[in-house]
């Protein structure tokens, strides 16, 4: 084994606070628990270790910056170390991971950048314990509201508020966090692609230029509840026959859309409440939940127009009262065309065949680009499973990505000209 | 208002325990809660004014006995007084208020009856808390199993054994309910129809031949849960999309089967649960219940197997699989003809159009006929809702019920030929 793959493997089980990455029942470091804590603390203690400077700021984000002068501009690598319950090791942790032995890289070959370099660890970004994800680099590029999220509650009743305190950070500060746009020149995330296109198309990495943001939408089909067993078939108002057809609809014609389609459009039936849902009683109420993702916008508005008028041809059919409501509603995010040349002539540089390609996951780079010039890696990860405890990526890939970075940083940080750029940290250092 | 009437629309507010029917969050008397307590107790006070001995029998049952010779057998009449969430005041209710009131009509009328008669009050008939109906007449027929039951606990976490217990009954003892097959020489019950067959067909009254117990049916797919925005559309296993058709299936099916049957079938996709039911995930496992009743056993079994063929064949399309497991297949209970010839005789006797029909629901008498011959009459139930607030019957139906009742009694009670029922209540009266 490589020595870099060797120093992979020891710190992908530090920051996974274990020591075998075979986990039938996955990881689960929830949003600020103190399982997330411990994975920060495993950040810190590599990132000393590595000689960077560590700090937390007041979402409870962790940086490790590598500072050369205080007067040249700071250019950024993260991803997260939470996970969702039962998942995979390699969901953000990758990101975090390969920014860190990409330091190691250019710290062990010598090499002096001359704009300083940033890893960030970024708190809270799966929405699996409060519904809201990448709380911290929302924070961090002023998405946050603290106003709207301070009652919201996990499934055991904790505030949000509660638990940032708990992880010792101040609740009434954590807006501040906030970054201006001239803190940073460019931010740079890695990611498990959690699908199967690079390793379809033979392809080493993935460089990605659009974040496909969902289109979320809720059916909602009233009907009449009554006895299963006394009410007759003719006489029924069942909200769940009724909306039935548009499950497998969805699906059929996210596919017929795909075949006219440049960008893939992706769609799914993925949540369902049915009220009573007891064995006995017909179903008087339906809610079903659609995500529909594309990096074409019009495409996914298309679809869901489409799904509307095909609720309205079922409601019209039965006595069942059927609405459409747009949950969220988002345009695909575009990264960086600088940062993505850059990580194309990388790749180049070192033999590795990239795929340009798409993201339908969203991720902290999300919030990211629309503060600063920001770019998004993939390497591939076994069959595409992610947030699971099969999730699994291999060494050789998260060695690949490390020297795509670590050769980025080069190309990034080799320049000195000029820029408006501050990097004087010594506030958040302190 | 005949005096009739009033004394039902007085004990019908009693049994309730309220003093307006209008109650838009309907009535919450679930099994072995102080409320259903507080119904008993109100049975108590009304049976002893009627002059009836009361006394509660192992599981909770009431009995309001009119002895009129230990040696004579005993004639039983009775329902229930617990509901389900924010259910009605008339399921169950109307059964025990027309039993009291057609002993209250027999002893204005002076008739004296050659036979002991028995009212009883059944504990814990829903299901709503337990999932476990007809707890009382179970275990009053000896279908009562406690080492079955003593673990199952409500939404609270509260077992049948801490609730029984906590009603003021001794767990240990709950199966000495069980009465022989020689203590009672028949029972009828009265019961709203929670259906429409009475007011369609013109009728004043339904008798009842046949019950007809549920088939049902538990459908499990599995797919693999996988990333909603990065699995592409072909390469997905998803058991919500692939399972769905056979929502609607399932009662165009049934539809289509009444139009050559006899006796009416009803089929209902009445739960589901997703996993893992989060938006930004696919659906990985998808479990269906689906309830089947008719008292044509035959036809219910044929629909069972046209499911899981429908099943076998939505398999085959996909790499998803399909699983399908007979939860429950009673055969239909029929009713005693000699109880029914009785109540048609009656029904002659005062005027009223009957309908044979036969019942999609189950009720106390279907434990009951098991050991006793047995009687249900049904009585009409506004547009056949039930389980619901909206839940409404005339004080005129209740009334064609109670005149039914004392009628069939007098028949019933009226010929003191010899015997084998034993009527000795002493034991249960002590």
């Amino acid at each position: 084994m490589s020595d870099i793959k060797a120093w992979l493997e020891d710190k992908l089980l530090q920051l996974n606070v274990t020591d075998t990455m075979d986990q039938p029942q996955g990881f689960t470091r929830l949003s600020y628990t103190p399982e997330e804590k411990e994975a920060h603390e495993a950040f810190q203690t590599i990132a000393t270790s590595l000689g960077l400077e560590v700090s937390t700021d007041e979402a409870g984000n962790q940086w490790a910056l590598w500072t050369v002068d205080a007067s040249a501009p700071t250019v950024a690598v993260g991803s997260h170390l939470d996970t969702v319950h039962s998942g995979g090791g390699y969901d953000g942790v990758a990101g975090v991971l390969s920014g860190l032995a990409a330091v190691n890289v250019l710290k062990t070959e010598g090499f002096t950048p001359k704009k300083n370099i940033a890893i960030i660890c970024f708190a809270s970004e799966e929405s699996a314990r409060y519904g809201v994800s990448t709380i911290g680099s929302k924070a961090l590029t002023g998405w946050l509201d603290k106003h709207d999220l301070a009652d919201v509650k996990d499934a055991e009743g904790m505030s949000i508020q509660a638990s940032v305190e708990a992880f010792g950070l101040d609740w009434e500060i954590i807006e501040n966090a906030d970054l201006s746009p001239d803190r940073l020149e460019s931010f740079l995330e890695l990611h498990i692609e959690q699908g199967t296109q690079i390793e379809t198309s033979g392809s080493d990495i993935g460089v990605v230029r659009g974040v496909a943001c969902p289109t979320r939408l809720t059916i909602k089909a009233s009907g009449m509840a009554n006895h299963t067993g006394t009410t007759p078939m003719d006489n029924r108002r069942d909200a769940f026959a009724a909306i039935a057809p548009v499950i497998p609809f969805v699906e059929e014609e996210a596919r017929s859309m795909n075949q006219h389609l440049e960008l893939p459009l992706v769609a799914t039936v993925s949540t369902v409440q049915l009220k009573p849902n007891a064995m006995n009683v017909i179903p008087g109420e339906v809610e079903l939940g659609i995500d529909i993702r594309s990096v074409d916008d019009e495409a996914k508005r298309k679809l869901a127009e489409t799904i509307k008028a095909f609720c309205r041809k079922l409601e019209e059919k039965r006595d069942v009262t059927i609405t459409v409501d747009t949950l969220v509603d988002n345009d695909s995010v575009f990264l960086s065309e600088d940062v993505r040349e850059k990580l194309m002539t990388a790749c180049q540089h070192l033999g590795y065949q990239p795929l340009e390609m798409d993201s339908g996951a969203g991720h902290d780079v999300m919030n990211m680009a629309t503060r600063f010039p920001s770019g998004l890696l993939f390497i591939p990860c076994k069959e595409g499973i992610s947030h699971h405890p099969k999730e699994y990526a291999t060494l050789e890939d998260i060695e690949k990505g490390t020297q795509t970075i670590a050769h980025y940083l080069k190309i990034e940080t080799g320049d000195d000209s000029e820029s408006t750029h501050r990097s004087d940290w010594s506030a958040r250092l302190s």
